[in-house]
């Protein structure tokens, strides 16, 4: 029943847009689970634009990929055979997995999801890691009281439509950047957004964010970075808040490149700016799955996912995440449910 | 007795230096307190680079001075006249004032300084608005733990100076930025910084801080920006904090500088910085201030005071802070107490 496996490995570290000759698809057995463990057939796999920064070497908060060994990341999968208590043939589970068609894990390492209350894939989107990156850098980070205004960058990604989700919840005025007219009507018409702007054809991105937000910036959810920062960064109110969630408008420059300087404006505002990533609010995990869920629930967060269907497609889903192709989670459905 | 009165005004907004022409000394009259009210002679007159925002027409945490009217800021001065219950004359009080020999102000305003317990001039550095900037800055923003390496860029400035001890007395590594060899010296060995760096003669700022900071940043204390600030950010540890407290270095800039985008840097780091204003602490100042006379007292912060004479080189104090020409808190001394 089961065909053969394969995985993506990185075999050159991108310079500038990562290209497909970065990865290799390698066959590789199928591997057998020992005690503990468990065989996990790939049903979803996400890709994400922090994955960027694992391909360079350099000091960050996670290590880099390896040059010639399988990529990891999100995945939701089905336990096709189990060695592990607890676990079952059947069970759907998540985990941070190579980009396999089949893995082995160790039972402990996996999350079960049950896809009986929402899709499996959501455990990878609203329901996971970008989920809950929006949730506590918005909350914790950006502190929103009602009345605030919010700016959202990156606003149709699978963090920042969450983030400004929250924040129309917190009840601020919520205004998104993205990068095309379908995300723009999308924020504004499908998710409530009070106002978004396309960066790539306004004229004066300033002068839209200025009239988008006649009562100045408090909360700047930064997922992108560079030049449309800099255009926030002059309209923040005092005691602005910043979280820096993302950089992805730099993420694939050669060298890094130059800004206004922003301490002045922080300093004049005595405003905050502070980076993070999900894995430091670990021990609230559960507060926030439960409180997404149950806004996803009762409609007050909606989502979208763009599938990709294909294994062999992984690569080119994860080089469109820098080519703004995506509205919403994107996603690599790589097989169905068996069970 | 009295003599006659003089005052400071703004005549033209400094465009990079401030020059002694932006300034005209006027004679005016000397004031006559009213009921509630006191005459103040001004003893000691503090130059603050912040003063230096000020002249500047922009949005910030503080109104711009008006031109053609008398600059105001930090006076402790001797009542010679008074009209208000609990204030006499003799005493020695501290108050936003105007840059005039002799100011009347509302006793409500005005905070009595004892001359016995300290030089009453120390209203105006360590036991004032420099001290107290030092204290919340460091401890609130910065969040010092012992074996912490600490970054001071204007160590040798009233507030750097005092940011640096306190990081000692909390066991922390603290590394000064200064200007000048005699600035060094006397930061490492008068004040106990464990290292400290001329910015003007070095060859390599970054590799002079990391050879003097081994175990990377993890608060960088900022008065300066600039390249200063760049160097220091390419060395800070995960979870680094960075309180801005001044911009020296860019304050005379004629147009806004570029330099490397920060952003990814505190994404990859998780580190958190923050703009903030003493009188953010204004209900915590008692506290603040309790504490650094008992350090003062103990003899655990030392300070040092830079004094010109003379009401008429007021201007030319002010001017010498962004000539780097101070160690310590400058003050110009205007007159000696009569009483």
């Amino acid at each position: 029943m089961l065909e053969n496996n394969q995985e993506i490995r990185l075999i050159s570290r991108p310079k500038g847009m990562p290209r497909e000759e970065d990865f290799q698809f390698v066959e590789v057995p199928i591997p057998e689970p020992r005690e503990g463990e468990v065989l996990v057939r790939t049903l979803y796999l996400s890709v994400d634009p922090y994955m960027r920064g694992r391909m360079t070497e350099r000091k960050s908060y996670i290590a880099p990929y390896r040059l010639n060994e399988v990529i990891t990341g999100g995945i939701v999968g089905e336990v096709v055979r189990s060695k592990a208590e607890g676990i079952a043939k059947g069970d759907v589970v998540l985990g941070e997995l190579g980009w396999r068609k089949y893995n082995v894990a160790k039972a402990k390492h996996l999350t079960k999801v049950s896809p009986h209350l929402a899709p499996a894939s959501l455990a990878l989107g609203v329901l996971g890691m970008p989920g809950l990156t929006a949730y506590f850098g918005l909350l914790d980070i950006g502190q929103p009281k009602a009345g605030e205004t919010v700016v959202v960058s990156g606003a149709a990604g699978a963090v920042g439509m969450v983030a400004g989700q929250i924040a129309k919840i917190k009840g601020c005025r919520v205004v998104g950047i993205a990068g095309s007219d379908q995300k723009v009507q999308y924020l504004t018409q499908e998710l409530g957004f009070d106002a978004a702007i396309n960066y790539k054809t306004t004229k004066d991105i300033r002068a839209d964010l200025k009239e988008a937000c006649p009562n100045g910036v408090d909360i700047y959810f930064d997922n992108v970075g560079g030049e449309i920062s800099d255009a926030v960064l002059t309209l923040i109110n005092q005691g602005a808040r910043i979280p820096i969630c993302g950089q992805i408008a730099l993420y694939n420059l050669e060298k890094p490149d130059l800004g206004p300087r922003i301490q002045t404006q922080l300093l004049i505002n005595r405003a905050l700016m502070k980076g993070f990533i999900v894995s430091d609010y670990k021990p609230r995990f559960k507060e926030g799955l439960t409180q997404l869920a149950e806004w996803v629930r009762t409609g007050k967060i909606k989502y979208t996912e763009n599938i990709i269907e294909g294994f062999e497609n992984t690569p080119k889903a994860f080089i469109g995440l820098f080519k703004g192709e995506n509205v919403g989670k994107q996603l690599v459905k790589v097989a169905d449910r068996l069970g």
